[in-house]
């Protein structure tokens, strides 16, 4: 039986209920892209994780140990996903944390997704939700457990045509989609949500703006409303495991993926699935 | 630690990494204080939780299973903690809800907590935390798994005579302690912030308002500002475990407790460790 996950390098399936992770949601995660038994976007992962444990006051792991438990993970997975999850371990009752956190790591290991192929071409059908994401400076940007948000903003619809939703905050300013960023395409530039306040600061949404960068494309965070969609040239989604799905359709409103920009879309879906094929860390 | 803890009616200490209570915090909790071996308030824990099951559209477990389980748990202890803790249970990646959930309940354990006494008779010692509360009106007053903001204004301090800290929401209403809910003594009125954004509708926030309604004191929910409390006669901090604490000093604000509605503070404590004696579920 090969491994299906590792708990402070053990492999197991089970965890103490005293976790901190189940008591509180005191934790963060990463969900990785795996090809050839290699992580993708590694360090990005990394740096995030290592973000939010600081904002948190989490004990990080290095990312050698992370690494090579990873790779143990994925070992023989032409493509696979491994999701890492960190807590503040396990503690007694109530919310003070341990003065010496003992954090539990987890590394998980799921099959690829597979999604309708045309999806990637032709684009994706998405909806707007009804669920909108409260504002928490505190927590903006980093990957945490905290994510009920998310799971009632997923509960909206059961349409497996539907690809993705996508969610404003409680000001009405757009964020992104349930699990993916998004990016605008408008007037020649490249515009993509202010994440000050929500939302999750993507590992793909960088690599999209270090590309952007790259090909001399002029693009900007800022704050979108659900009009500056209708009104675009086009709308894209990324995320580590999708990559980037254009928007084929949102609501009623359908989008003539021509006005994408090919260069870097092709740019970011040629770098965002490429293994690490050396311990960077 | 817990002493002992039941996994959807079995004796046991861990859970499947796939729990989405701790992938996502998706689920509710309780904290339920244990005389004689039964439960205090329970009709109150149960109603929160069947509300906060319906918010998240959790299968809540029967309360005649829960009771037998709370009992069972609590055999023996003349005065415990159950924690109750109901999650979605397992599921694959992602974040959409499966369609046929299989909740789990774990219902842990734990001694009761020691304060110094002093505490109830002379009032405690409180900070207002910087932390701010974000506003989530689709998580407003459940008593859900995503703390995060508890964890982080409770980590604001480590001065064990601190006993609680204050906290308000984004737009500066004050909202309650970070494990309390709070009450506002003046002009012969019982004041206590509205909670439709944040916070958490404590079991005895209900009985401080049911105690008040009964001795025919004028009580109000209303939005407090931090200078509400500095004016005011006094303040007083409940929950479950604490009953009521007066509030002795907040920052370098002292209160005299003589100013405090004594009849109802002795009535409220007549009532919150009372053991349910009968499965009135």
């Amino acid at each position: 039986m090969p491994i299906h996950a590792l708990i402070n390098g053990v492999a197991g399936d089970r965890l103490t209920i005293g976790d901190r992770g189940l008591m509180y949601g005191d934790g963060l995660f990463e969900t990785i892209a795996v090809r050839d038994g290699r992580p993708c976007l590694w360090r990005s992962h990394v740096e995030r994780l290592q973000a939010g444990a600081r904002r948190l006051a989490i004990p990080c792991p290095s990312p050698e140990i992370l690494y090579r438990e990873c790779v143990r993970l994925a070992s023989g997975c032409a493509a696979c996903v491994v999701k890492l999850v960190l807590t503040r371990g396990a503690g007694g009752r109530g919310y003070a944390p341990p003065p010496s956190p003992e954090p539990t790591r987890i590394l998980l290991r799921y099959p690829w997704p597979e999604h309708p192929p045309e999806w990637t071409q032709s684009g994706v059908a998405a909806i707007w939700c009804r669920t909108a994401l409260g504002e928490q400076p505190l927590l903006a940007g980093i990957k945490h457990l905290n994510r009920l948000e998310q799971v009632l903003a997923r509960a909206e619809w059961q349409d497996p045509t539907i690809a993705e939703g996508l969610l404003c905050d409680t000001r009405g300013r757009v964020i992104g989609g349930t699990m993916s960023n998004l990016f605008v395409v408008a007037g020649g530039r490249l515009l993509t949500p202010r994440l000050d306040a929500c939302g999750i600061l993507g590992t793909v949404r960088a690599l999209t703006l270090e590309c952007a960068a790259g090909l001399g494309l002029e693009a900007a965070e800022t704050d979108l409303a659900p009009g500056d969609l209708a009104a675009a040239d086009g709308v894209f989604l990324t995320n580590a495991l999708i990559g980037v799905w254009p928007l084929g359709s949102l609501g009623g409103h359908s989008y003539d993926l021509g006005r994408l920009p090919a260069r870097l879309i092709a740019e970011v879906r040629r770098r965002v699935h490429q293994p690490v094929c050396e311990e960077t860390a």
